[in-house]
C-alpha cells in the first residue's frame, strides 16, 4: 500500500528533475513530498535548487510538521503537504511549482479562486471529462504563517474534495496525484492553464469578443 | 506503399520524442498516427506522456476507430484521424498538438477560421508558393462528441482538399503529411504560425497601423 | 585567406545546430552560407531542416546564385546572399534567421527600417562602442521576386556600409561577420534585440513614459 | 578564507555554463567573476560567449581593475564588480546577467529603483523573510563611463549595504552572494523577479485590479 522508501526517494529526485528542467522552481523554490505511512511522508529539506535534488535531500516528518529521525531542516510549507495527504487518503505525491505565470496571475487576482472554462486542458485532472465544465481551483492570500494558512487551505479543501489543486497568490501551485505520473499530468496542467489564462486575458482585454 | 510496421512504430516514437521537447503536448494531450495500411491505421494509445511514447504504445485501428487485435484503448480522437486519412489518401501521417499558443488564440476565436496573411513561413505548406496570399485554417468549436465533430470535420476537409489543417477551439491542432518530415514541417509552421498570430494580435490592438 | 571547403562546411554544420536549437529557423526556414573564394560561396540546400544539416547538404554557387559542380538546388534566397558578398568583402558567413519576433514585429511594421536605441547589446555589432546612439536596421517589404529583391537590398546597403543586418517583413533577419564568432554574436544579437523591441512596444503602449 | 584559484576557475565556468544555458548572457554579454584575495579578484575575458567559457577565460585584477601578471583584457564593467566586493567583504562571486526582462523592463524605467512586493521569491535573497515588505533594487541610467557609473553605484550600495542587487537600464543585473550557490540564487530570483514584474505591468495595465 505504501511506497518503499528507497522507491519514494528516487521518485522525489525524478520529479524534482522534471520540474528543474521546466524551470517551475527558480532559487530553490518549491517543495516535494511522498507519503511513505499512515502518518508520515518524506518532504524535500529547506532552500536547495529542486532540479538537483539527490535521494539524501529529504526527509521523513510527521502530519505536524515534526522531522523523524533528522536534523535535517524540511521545508517551510510541510503543513500544507499534511492536509493535503489528510483528506486526500488516496494522494502519494504532493508538488509545489512556482513559476512565472503562476506567480504574475495568481498575485494579480490576489485571493477567491481561478475559474478555468472552455480548456480542453481541463480533463487532464482525474474525474474531469469535459471541456464543458468549470474547473475552479481556490486561491490563497499568501502568508508566512504556516498555521493559519494550513488552517484555511484545510476548510476549503475539506468543503469540496474535488477541487483539483490550489494555488497561494504571487507564490505558486500545489497538485497531488496517486502516483508519480499522475502527480506531474496535474502539476503540468496546472502550469499550463495558468499560462493560457495569464495570456487569454491579456487577448481578452486587447481584442474583446462580441 | 504502406510503411511498414516496425519503421511506422519507430518513427512515430520519433514525432513524439520531437513533440514533447517543444512542450507542445502538455499533459499526456495530444496524438500521433500512422497509416500503415488502406484501411488501417496505428495511433497512440490513450493517456501516455507523447514525449516518452514507446513502439508498443500504438496500435492498430481501422477507420470506424475500432483496435485490430488490441486491448489497448485508442486516443479519444481516433476518429479525427480517420477522416484525414479518408480525404487525403498519400497522408501517412497525422500529428495533433496542443500547445499553450494554438489553446488561446483558437479558444478566444471559438470557431469559423484562422486566416494567415504575409507570412513567409505558409511557404512550409507544400503547394504554397507565396506569403501574399491568405492561408485560411478552419476552426471548429471544441466537443467531446467525436462522431459529430468527425462528420463536422470531414464536410469541410472534403469541401476544399487543399485545407492544410484545422484547429480545435481551446484544444489544438491537427495537421499532416505524407512523410516524418512534411508532417513535422507542417506541424511545426502551424504552431509557431499560431504563436506568431496571437502575438501579431497583441500588437496590433496596441500599435494600430494606419 | 579563404576558408577551406571542409572547415566551411562543418562550420556550416555547427552554426546550423545553434540556430536550430534556439528555434530561429522552424519548419525547413532559414538559410547559412560561407564564403569559400572570390566569386563562389557555400550555401545550404533547399527545404532542409537547419538544425540537422549534414556537411553534404550545402552545394557551392556563383554570384548570379548558379550551382557550381551540383545538382542539389541552393536556397531560393541565394541571391541576397551574393548581395551582401559582393558588397562586404570581409564577410566570410551570412545567417539568415527566420524568428517568431522577428516575423511578429517586421510584419507589423511593414518596411522601411527598424531603429534600436539605449540597448547595450547593440555594442555586439563590431564597431558600435555605445547604447546611446541609434542602431538602424533597413526593413524590406517580402517578396518572392529575388531578382527585385536584391536588388533593392544592394541599394540599401551600398548606400551605408556600415549597415549592421537587415530583415525582410513578415520574413526574418539577415546578419553577417568575419568569423563564425562574430556571425552568431550578430545573429544572436538581432533576434534578441528583435525580442526586445517588440517586448518594449508593448509594455510603452500600455504603460507610457512621460 | 579565499577561494583557491582552480577551483575559483571552474566555479565560474559552472556558473557560465548555466547563465549560458538560461540565455541570460546572449551575444557575449554579461560577466562572471570571483574574489581570490583581499585586493584580487578573478574576472571573465571581454568578448567571448559566457555559456562556453574555459578555465583560461578569467583574469586576475585588482581593485582598479587593472590586470595583474596577464595580457588578456577584462570586462569593460571590471568596476562595477570591484565596487561590490569593496563594500561587500562576504562576497565571493559577482554574476552579471543580460537578459531580455531584465533589458525591456529597465530601460523602459530608465532610473531610479525597481520595487518588488508580494511575491514569494523575494525571500530567495539572503535575509529576508516575507513577501510583505517592499524589495527595492536600485536602477542606474546606462553609461559608457565605467569611472563616473562606478562612483554612482557606489553611493548607493554604500548608504544601504542590505541592497541585494542593482540593475543598469536597457543592460542588466548584477547580483552577488557568498558561494556558487548563493549567487546562483540570487542572480535566478533577480532575473524570474524582472520577468514577472514586466509581465505583470501588461496584465495590471489592461485590467486593472480595482
Amino acid at each position: 500500500m505504501w511506497p518503499e522508501e528507497t522507491i519514494a526517494r528516487n521518485s522525489l529526485v525524478e520529479i524534482g528533475r522534471w520540474v528543474g528542467s521546466r524551470g517551475w522552481c527558480p532559487a530553490t523554490s518549491g517543495n516535494l513530498s511522498c507519503r511513505t505511512a499512515e502518518q508520515y511522508f518524506l518532504i524535500s529539506v529547506s532552500g536547495k535548487d529542486k532540479g538537483s535534488l539527490q535521494v539524501e535531500d529529504f526527509l521523513s516528518v510527521d502530519f505536524t510538521g515534526k522531522p523523524v529521525n533528522s536534523d535535517k531542516r524540511p521545508s517551510a510549507e510541510t503543513l500544507l503537504h499534511a492536509v493535503i495527504y489528510s483528506l486526500h487518503p488516496e494522494a502519494r505525491f504532493v508538488v509545489h511549482t512556482h513559476s512565472i505565470n503562476g506567480t504574475v496571475l495568481s498575485r494579480h487576482l490576489g485571493h477567491g479562486q481561478i475559474v478555468f472554462r472552455d480548456y480542453e486542458l481541463q480533463k487532464a485532472f482525474s474525474g474531469v471529462e469535459t471541456h464543458d465544465v468549470e474547473l475552479v481551483v481556490p486561491l490563497f492570500a499568501n502568508s508566512q504563517n504556516m498555521h493559519t494558512l494550513a488552517e484555511e487551505v484545510r476548510g476549503v479543501l475539506r468543503s469540496d474534495t474535488r477541487v483539483p489543486a490550489f494555488v497561494l497568490a504571487g507564490h505558486g501551485v500545489y497538485t497531488w496525484g496517486k502516483t508519480v505520473a499522475e502527480a506531474r499530468r496535474h502539476a503540468e496542467a496546472m502550469e499550463i492553464l495558468m499560462e493560457c489564462e495569464y495570456q487569454s486575458r491579456l487577448l481578452q482585454a486587447l481584442t474583446p469578443r462580441v
